[in-house]
């Protein structure tokens, strides 16, 4: 599928209105509006219409988006109508409620390696899933082809992990570990740490 | 502190900076340069030295920065020159891994309070802190004070739960549950969620 070129910015909210839409489907929900999906995330109905036009023609003037259409035609852009595997770096806590999170297959993604490095995690199961040794994680990584990587290790070797996963073929990271990485052009990192997000909201509180 | 209005996007690289002064203060590094910070960053050097101009002069032209200096200065800005009390809602493998999480207190919070609603987790203690009823939250929190509090409930409870928290007198919140949430003006929410972050790289893989 060929794109012309979209702005990261307008990519980055179509998950957040693939969840809306989600949402509503469970709410028994068929059609919905620019105007009710902005209302619910605090976006203007005329920025979801320009994001969503950048794509094609989802819904007819006056009689709305048909909700599962439009999911349908979002998880094919973002390529989650497909389930991706992805590789789990770090057995800790972070790891576990990875694994243990129920809601990624339905969202296209499974876990399905885990590496480690203490003696103690290596070779416990987390759900159904051997937790292997982080020595073994680059051939493990290449060999089953996996693109996507949640790191969950300590700040100070989480660039050590992350060369090796770019060397082991993995495209996408999403990154817990409180650090910053760098990675070669066309290597995807996204990043989540709760202190960077609270921080940026303290700074508005009196 | 008055300051002028400085775009979000801003205050929102702020905390990203702190982060890797830190990181370069843990190295024993005492000067840095907007070349340096930006490499490691991924962001140009001119747009960090803008950035930080918005807030005063904090190097020197040629001799760079005092990182402990800047990192101060951020600190306080972003109002972590202190330690906020955070409530965490919820009791499950997120709640749990965010009171385990040590990075927290050295970052400008410290979770004071955990809620659940099931009986097998209220009473029990994660660290030192004991689970309350979610039915005793919302004055609890009025009484504590408490502003910023992180939410990992189920998507379906989880707005029910903010109305709570708003009433409670919770200013920021962190949510963990993979749904919009409304709030009125000057609440400020950040969103934390796995498949929305791994969505948004999948785009991008072919």
């Amino acid at each position: 599928m060929q794109h012309k070129q979209i702005p990261d910015i307008v990519i980055g909210r179509l998950p957040v209105y693939l969840r809306a839409l989600t949402r509503l489907i469970e709410q028994g929900r068929q059609v919905t509006s620019s105007q009710e999906l902005g209302e619910r995330l605090g976006i203007s109905a005329a920025q979801i219409r320009k994001d969503l036009s950048q794509f094609g023609e989802f819904g007819k003037q006056g009689t709305g988006y048909n909700i599962e259409f439009l999911a349908s035609k979002i998880q094919e852009i973002l390529k989650v109508d497909r389930v991706w595997d992805v590789a789990v770096i770090g057995a800790g806590d972070v790891g576990h409620a990875l694994v243990n999170y129920g809601g990624f297959h339905e969202r296209g993604f499974q876990i399905t390696q885990i590496f480690d490095n203490s003696p103690d995690k290596i070779g416990t199961s987390y759900k159904d899933i051997v937790v292997q040794d982080i020595e073994v994680m680059r051939e493990a990584i290449r060999k089953a082809g996996t693109k996507v990587a949640m790191l969950a290790v300590p700040a100070n070797v989480a660039q050590e992990v992350v060369d090796q996963l770019v060397e082991a073929g993995i495209e996408a990271i999403l990154n817990y570990a409180p650090v910053n990485l760098v990675v070669p052009q066309g290597i995807r990192v996204q990043y989540i740490d709760p202190a960077v997000h609270l921080q940026n909201m303290t700074y508005y509180l009196d």
